[in-house]
């Protein structure tokens, strides 16, 4: 089954049209747009003439494709010139979407002489006589490093430093804006794991703490088990934990609408990579029993030879109680969740039919999900997918401003599973029991006061774990 | 000849007083603060009670000993008491002064829509296939690395790289202030000359230009170096040739005063550093020929044996053409200029009477001169140090905003003689021929258009050095 993706506006395009000021010309234009599958948003008239108009027609297209046949849909109507089309997308990222900002106005020799030379030595001298000032005195205790090799960016892959740019800006746009903390993004130009370890641990001082991001495995795993021994500052690497703990989030909720609890489950996970074992570690912790893993060669049980990859050895050591092997299929049978974090199409239906009653699916790929909400209508208890048109919406930025807010709060150390744990637990209780149904899972990114929430728990957590040097 | 040090607002404090309610009790703290030589600004009711006053009274004082003078003067006064005393540098320190800015808010799923997940893919797809777009996609192209190890930093030394922020978050204000330039601080923990140049290389992809900034020699040297021929951003280091460009503006407008001809001086270069070499080779393209360079061991000839030091070595090869040795004293002979880039008191009134007719004097060590305005006074045809409280002050906050916005606006791929150059003639053009005097050589760092004037020549000369790839 192929389901035709909606439009959005990832793909908005806004059309500046010029044509003849006669009755009827905009119902026409729009008649094509919409018969040609355009979601029609703003319509703005730039110059009206006695004779012509001009008009910007904003409209979300499906895809590149697709904004290609809108165009032609436009210029068809007879009369109708395009004088140029615009991209949203694309003009929100002209220049940059972050910027640096100076706290307070530089205007007088007075302000120099307090923020630079000669007043900023005393505050160097402070610093330098009582290491720990430096919290205070500048900007390090508010600001956290984004930090990726462009490596496995989205579901682009490895597009290198400079292409991942644009998501940890994005990344720093949402840490500011939900929760006022100062991100940079810092993109190194390298995969060998030593090097990305110890830049961060030399640029580390002028930062509360480091997002790791967009870090393949299994490097990711190396990079960050040695800097979270190595360094003071805490290290979260979001693809991991970020999407364990919304995971988490979805789960507890989930269980709760089709009454069962977590330690009765069977969890099928396919995809074992960053997120895929950081997931399994904290069902585990939270509870779970039996989780199966299933990757490209099949079930993860303990007959199977790994050679070097020992992330998947290791797996199947502490996953797969009753060593089921084969394919996803026989992992399918009697299973009670579904977790995907793989690929487009890797779930087919009649493994679905083979799940326990009430099935549980998060099919997260992203953007297309390893199967389609529509395919499992009536089938599946519980949907949740990644994406934002569907309900339930399992998405990592539920966590990762709330978490760094936490974390900068408590001037935590390090980043401890008492403080997923937290996280996942105050994301999943922002939905009140009385209103969790099969369909209401998860709150919403701009649940104003959820990433509040997450922050207060994951302080609290982070004080209780000992790992806190400020109440 | 000690001289008392000004009192300003980099010593300034707010002292809350309470008080009866009488009259004459602000004009007995005032008389109070004034004989113990504080310089009295701004006085405000905190409250006004029939019976009790506060006020908050901020005072310039010399040093940190004088505030606590100046706190006694006020203490001293009967029925007076201090409430509490705010020190005005530390309170504009504190939680830091730089923040990061999201460009536009994000309130809705659309708007997340556009600038992170799902349409940011677009954008980051677009950067991996046309690598050039990330200087229009992204913050890159207005953005600025400012690096330390913290090795040099003002006159403090090697105070290491958390010492070092808040001097780099001050820059940074700068450069956003006067010039719309973002910088972000980046200070590393190291000061393994290979592993500073590696990790600016690692993490230059997400930047346009990159500021080194208090690196001690000899090792800035050679950072610089190799960074100018292995990036293909440009590298500025701001101690050597910001310090450079400045020293050579002032003295393009002081021999004018005396009206003496770069070939035709002999100048004496005190403090043979980052600064020193820089400065020394950037007069040397502008034409000067004699120099001579004087450090701890006297004056650098052709006679001592510099051992491990080849920077000295080779600054002795191309300057001191008459090869004369000695010491300051010797050098000072007949000398039209002495620029100092070393520390207090280096220089004496008895050396001075050696120069020839009309000397100029740059003493330029900070806070403290090589020797003070008041003892050349009348001795001296012009006079400048670095100082915010004499005329004529030769600040490196002069070029560098205007220098890196050349920079970026040109996208100039390195930083050549010819831009610095450009930008030593554009700060000294900015004092009008007819206004110049010996009391006034050099603009105002809040000289309105200073920056962009010095910006816009830069840019000129980058395109003229065949280094821009824009125009």
């Amino acid at each position: 089954m192929t389901v035709r993706r909606q439009p959005g506006a990832a793909h908005s395009i806004t059309i500046r049209t010029s044509y003849p000021n006669t009755v009827g010309m905009l119902g026409q234009i729009t008649t094509n747009i919409s018969a040609a599958g355009g979601d029609i948003g703003a319509i703005d008239i730039v110059s009206a003439g006695r004779n012509s108009m001009v008009r910007d027609i904003t409209i979300n297209a499906r895809d590149d494709s697709h904004a290609e046949t809108l165009k032609e849909a436009v210029s068809s109507v007879e009369g109708v010139t395009i004088v140029n089309v615009s991209d949203q997308v694309f003009l929100r990222h002209l220049g940059g979407k972050i910027e640096m900002q100076s706290k307070t106005p530089i205007k007088t020799r007075n302000d120099m002489s307090l923020i630079y030379t000669p007043g900023v030595a005393r505050v160097s001298k402070a610093i330098h006589d009582h290491p720990e000032s430096v919290w205070n005195l500048t900007s390090k205790g508010n600001t956290v490093a984004i930090v990726t090799d462009g490596s496995a960016v989205l579901g682009l892959g490895d597009i290198g430093p400079a292409a991942a740019l644009p998501v940890m800006e994005g990344k720093a746009q949402l840490l500011k804006e939900l929760v006022g903390v100062d991100a940079w993004p810092i993109v190194l130009d390298t995969h060998n794991t030593a090097k990305i370890v110890d830049t961060i641990k030399l640029l580390s001082h002028g930062f509360g703490a480091i997002n790791l991001e967009d870090i393949s495995a299994p490097r990711c795993f190396e990079i960050e088990r040695r800097l979270h021994k190595e360094l003071s500052i805490p290290v979260f690497h979001d693809d991991q934990h970020g999407t364990a703990i919304v995971v988490l989030a979805a789960l507890y909720n989930a269980v709760k609408v089709v009454d069962k609890k977590l330690p009765d489950l069977k969890v099928v996970l396919a995809g074992v990579g960053a997120a895929g074992v950081a997931t399994t570690k904290l069902l585990i912790k939270a509870g779970v029993k039996n989780i199966v893993g299933v990757d490209r060669k099949g079930i993860l049980d303990r007959q199977k030879n790994y050679g070097n990859n020992k992330v998947w050895k290791k797996y199947s050591e502490i996953t797969n109680p009753d060593n089921i092997s084969g394919h996803i299929k026989e992992a399918m049978k009697g299973a009670d969740v579904f977790i995907g974090l793989s690929g487009p199409g890797v779930l087919r239906l009649e493994e679905v039919s083979l799940m326990n009653r009430k099935p549980i699916i998060f099919a997260m790929a992203n953007p297309d999900p390893e199967i389609w909400p529509e395919e499992v209508e009536g089938v599946v208890e519980v949907m949740a997918t990644g994406r934002s048109d569907y309900p339930n919406q399992v998405n990592n930025a539920l966590c990762f401003p709330g978490m760094f807010r936490g974390i900068l709060d408590a001037r935590a150390q390090k980043v401890t599973d008492g403080m997923k744990m937290a996280a996942a637990f105050a994301i999943s209780k922002r939905v009140p029991e009385s209103h969790l149904n099969n369909e209401y899972i998860m709150p919403s990114i701009f649940d104003t006061g959820m990433a509040d929430q997450v922050a207060k728990d994951v302080k609290a957590a982070a004080i209780k774990s000992g790992v806190a040097l400020k109440n």
